[in-house]
């Protein structure tokens, strides 16, 4: 590696990534690693290049070094590197990199094969763990399902599910938007929704492929209820997105009365992303005993400007409540520039206290290993026998 | 007191706290203590310390002196200490500390006993002032009253009031939120509400001794366009507050009508609070002639992030329209931390203007002295015939 | 000029303001000078001086120099200094040292005689392009149309307008709101539409003088699409207005629909503005291939503050979907501020990353280009034969 690649010692070590996907195993051109880069859909003539961006210059300067080039190298110059050096190898140094002590991956999105839980673990050299996606397993649940029978289905499915997995997941934001009623559906209720949505997909699954998507308000918080029935954490998907999310309807302030309701069960609910709504999300960490928020995926999108995230999210939520997460999928650097930004970040945050006295170097330490990982640890309570089977 | 503790020389002195309540009269424990710092409800087993967050860090670098410890004294040293003295001792100091020149007192949120507003004036060595909830006085009001009889009852105490308080406030966004028509509601419409209302509430009040609560649009509107009758400066709550507040219904942008129906009255309107949504208000300051706003509450919560706070909301708000107030309940140290902190943040935002010559420091003086009293003084005529009787 | 005034040499030079209006052609007194200062309306007893403000002091530090008083120069020497001159040579000494190479200018509002866009390009030494406002298009075309004949007629207008101008605005946000259906409106809804709003406008010309007033949502979604079938630009007023914006219908967020269902036409729509909302356009240039945006407005009226502003619309929009504009209106100084803070706040951006190595000297160079005239120049395609005529 180029002298100038950041080592992991740099700020705390051993991250837990609570929450990332899988990445793609496949060699790339540039057009395929710019579409995985950011956020945004095709590109057309009037975009410019995905590189001229905060995120494309934090590759540049951060991931370079990485694959021996000089920080800053030309996108042309990282891209031929990268062929070179093929996509295992690449994959290897970026997740080695990271300096993660454990992985949480979300396996419910996968458009093309991805590296398993386990292969990124070992990849990475941390634990690995898994979050199960509500909606991926309601979907699997319909073919063949009766309206009748599809809560029972399902609940049986995430209860087995709960075994071994950490955590569930709500992609409600990209479907229905947030706004969520409180109240845990009747059987009724959920027996009629999702008769009227296997009626609508009855098919479509038959015809082209696809697993039938679900967005119906009481079906996303029927799958809510039934994960904080399992006791198990649950995270929402919560603002930044891509071109498919109406971003305002994920404010997570339109997820106060279900986590009003949610409170008193004491399950944790895990606000994801959250930008640019972050201080949304930290006012509802420090008000709800049981919400707790991190920033990914806008982390390193944001590049450099990570910092100012850091610091506003962190504002009202308390210490205790805040978690690293990069949100990475599909390619190797993400995991590796998420997490060197995020400790860049929250070094910064903690050095700029304990500069002008606000706070103590023994507490902003330990302030850095409470959302590093020890915090990760509480919510999740991560044990080997929970350890990704695959 | 410890040579650390910040003297009320630093920065603007003779703050007018315009918006805060009353003190505690009874020593805490830990859990007490806690939960009278944030704005968090019970803490649950996942919650960690609210110790650990920018205001627990802040109360320990900040009010630890006061007390006679070192900055940054661990929490049961804080609070062993505090306990040693005893509430009355600590809030003397507390109040004294705080540099303030005057105090407006919202009287209208009393859960158990407080001190008043004369006493806290007296602790503080400054004139209090009172500020009327509107909500309250519509709750005291209803008790034996008929739909036809409330509007001229309210009327009548809000004029009695009227002849000492300094100020009306309105708790709306608690209850219906801030999306409240413009118009004055006609006399049949605020009978038709009243009627409703009393309905609902009947025997409430004799069942448990609760008052009972205003919730409804049209009443909350109706209140609000008798203190803009009585000619006296209303405040709103707007924004942050506790986990009864839907925060997403508290965007001051959300009065936009009513302040542009308010507006050719000249009656001053004050949004208090306003985080996060502190960019809208100051955008309504600077376009409605009648409007001003403050970050109280926040700006403690905040702690050392309120320097970015105050920058905030001064991008676009004129500095004559911007206030000082704690919005500090129940702990005295709220009372000294809020105006210690919001000293630092607006010395901090007027001298990086002057450091980079973007103006004098003349002007950086003078506008020190518009916000820390003379905004308050132009707004609430702060008179000796208003001083707070009890 | 004073020796403190900033050449406009300092940062990127040859700005392309790609959305501004007419300069007044009259001296202005006190009154009449705060009015156009701000967005602010009349001014009551409580408001307060225009100039204690991030703007007036703005105006104090760069523009003073330019009349040759010292920087922070005091209003009344600052408006004795300005009669003197005479708004004639003020304005040419105002464009000239604003130092751009374009202009694009909003002809569509015109409240009293305004220097016309050729005018206004020769006295900043610039090229000077139109910019048609959509809804004052269809306000000509009312008079004497039919319901029936309204599409047609307005399609032939802007088609006309098509041949010489360089771009379409709307102003939906200022009437109906940024919340728009995405569909093309039908020729029936266009029909039915127009007569509702033809029936009620008729006459009200005659009575007043005053153009009849769109604000129908279907008829402001025609012209969009109108505009998008010409293939020409489309700027949208977005966040920031006066008073009478409701500013909470004109996040760009609102906007997401329409913005997916014009993104495969690939023509580019420009988000104007912004603010506080400048983080939700960036996210949406970041993910739609043909949306663009600026800070214009907020950029003078935030002062010294705009160098956070134009840091957190560069946190995801990608650095070759950012433009500058002013959008002055009726001062001269606003179009000289304008550039003269955005070229600091560019430059303090840029350079910071410079400074702890985030990314090249070069780089920040290549993207103040990009910014400052390059983007503009692809978007608008700016050419001699559409140079304005007028």
């Amino acid at each position: 590696m180029h002298p100038s690649a950041q080592s992991p010692e740099a700020g705390p070590a051993g991250l837990v990534d609570h929450h990332c996907h899988g990445v793609v195993r496949r060699d790339l051109d540039r057009t395929g690693f710019e579409l995985l880069l950011t956020e945004a859909g095709p590109l057309g003539p009037a975009s410019g290049s995905v590189f001229d961006s905060q995120i494309g210059f934090a590759v540049r300067r951060w991931c370079a070094p990485l694959l021996d080039l000089e920080p800053h190298a030309a996108p042309d110059d990282y891209l031929a590197r990268r062929a070179e050096l093929g996509h295992a190898a690449v994959t290897a140094r970026f997740l080695r990199a990271a300096g993660l002590s454990a992985l949480c991956v979300d396996t419910g999105f996968e458009p093309e094969p991805l590296l398993s839980p386990r292969r990124l673990g070992e990849e990475a050299g941390a634990a690995a763990y898994e979050i199960v996606r509500l909606e991926h397993v309601a979907e699997q649940t319909a073919p063949g399902a009766t309206a009748a029978g599809f809560a029972d289905a399902v609940r049986a499915r995430l209860a087995e599910h709960a075994r071994t997995a950490v955590g569930f997941k709500s992609i409600a934001a990209y479907r229905h938007g947030l706004a969520l009623a409180p109240e845990r559906p009747s059987a009724a209720q959920v027996s009629a929704a999702a008769g009227r949505w296997l009626a609508r997909e009855s098919g479509r699954g038959d015809v082209d492929g696809r697993v039938p998507r679900l967005s119906d308000e009481t079906l996303h918080r029927f799958l809510v209820w039934c994960a904080v029935d399992l006791a198990l954490p649950v995270q929402f998907h919560v603002g930044y997105g891509d071109a498919d999310v109406n971003l305002d309807r994920c404010d997570p302030l339109l997820l106060t009365p279900l986590l009003r309701a949610i409170e008193p069960t004491g399950v944790p609910v895990l606000l994801l992303h959250n930008y640019p709504f972050h201080r949304h999300a930290g006012f509802l960490a420090q008000v709800f005993s049981n919400v707790f928020l991190d920033v990914g995926l806008a982390t390193h999108n944001l590049g450099r400007a990570s910092r100012t995230l850091v610091a506003e999210a962190l504002e009202l939520a308390p210490f205790g409540k805040f978690l690293y997460s990069s949100d990475a999928f599909g390619l190797p650097e993400l995991y590796y520039l998420g997490a060197a930004l995020f400790r860049r970040a929250l070094a910064a945050f903690l050095d700029a206290g304990v500069e002008d006295d606000a706070w103590s170097a023994a507490d902003a330490a330990r302030v850095a290993r409470l959302i590093a990982s020890q915090n990760a640890h509480r919510v999740y309570r991560l044990e080997p026998q929970r350890l990704a089977a695959r």
